[in-house]
């Protein structure tokens, strides 16, 4: 059973070993996060070498050698080649984070399926169970929470740092987290209005 | 913003600094992944000396010294003297996992909200933006996504494990997954007989 965790892998340096599809879709989540991505392999996709053409990451054409992880912060082996990826994981460091392709056991994380919206993420694991029903689950919550959600969030966090900024009372402070969160709130419509209105009768 | 992972903590060495009522709770979320704990603090709440006394964690009765956390794959300060979850941040090594409680700028990761039905795990982080909006929705999904969902993901893990087993041809593997992950089949309520069916149709 896995531990859910959301890594601050901003600037982080992650190597991934592999230029193919399941590479290609492991590195769009990765660079959302702003990570800072190697990808090692003697070919890639399309996708892969525009994003290394734009330097949107670094592309080392070749085949894995154990020095490429060495200054990682996490690993990614997604070759569709048994041998490498066991090459991967034998050079990997107990501490380093790693995933390797179909092989749990040499991993030590593995990514859910997942639903953003700006700042809201909602993440899915079955644990191994069924990718199917995991993929379900996911499109009924990006149906369910969908852009205007997540604009809401995004407005939560711009009035949250408003008012870390302007309030010290720490009582005052957390009636007016209280109070955007609420439903009630929500549901107004006009957030920006309101919440000016909010403070003019808080403080 | 955050990169979401399930990480397989299962036997690793997590250090958490503090007794009191923050690290009891990311303690049990951490017993539920089966993590190998050791709690640093002078005192500590109830609920963390039973969990010591029933040989689930072993507490050291004493403050943080730098030494504790050499070991440590992940490292939690969830105490609330700002000196010490500081002190805590500069003896880590920057391959370590580390969350600090109220210090996202020091931390590498923090732990969303959580809804857990045996093997299925849904997260949400709202990045920051609001803790309160982020338990709504986890209650929201907790509602929706029942314990009979959870049971319901057990079995697809069983059937996923026999298949694994009993099945070597790859197309009928893909397609005896694909049925029992299907809103009609789970639907159908007695499970257990209609994989059995579907096993005797298929092979």
């Amino acid at each position: 059973m896995g531990y859910p965790v959301m890594l601050h892998i901003a600037n982080q340096h992650v190597v991934v070993i592999g230029g193919g599809r399941v590479a290609e879709r492991k590195i769009k989540g990765l660079l959302e996060a702003e990570a800072k991505i190697t990808v090692v392999a003697p070919s890639a996709t399309g996708g892969i070498q525009q994003l290394a053409a734009a330097g949107a990451l670094v592309w080392r054409r070749k085949t894995f050698s154990p020095d490429d992880i060495k200054e990682a912060w996490m690993v990614i082996a997604a070759t569709n080649n048994r041998e490498v990826n066991e090459a991967v994981a034998a050079a990997a460091e107990p501490y380093q984070l790693i995933n390797i392709a179909d092989d749990p056991e040499r991993s030590n994380f593995h990514v859910p399926a997942v639903v953003r919206r700006d700042r809201l993420t909602i993440a899915v694991s079955t644990g191994g169970a069924s990718p199917t029903v995991a993929q379900q689950i996911r499109r009924q919550l990006a149906e369910q929470y969908d852009e205007d959600c997540g604009r809401y969030i995004e407005f939560l966090y711009e009035c949250r740092q408003f008012i870390l900024r302007n309030v010290s009372d720490e009582r005052i402070r957390k009636k007016l987290f209280k109070a955007i969160a609420q439903e009630s709130f929500r549901k107004k419509g006009n957030w920006e209005e309101e919440f000016h209105r909010l403070l003019e009768m808080t403080l």
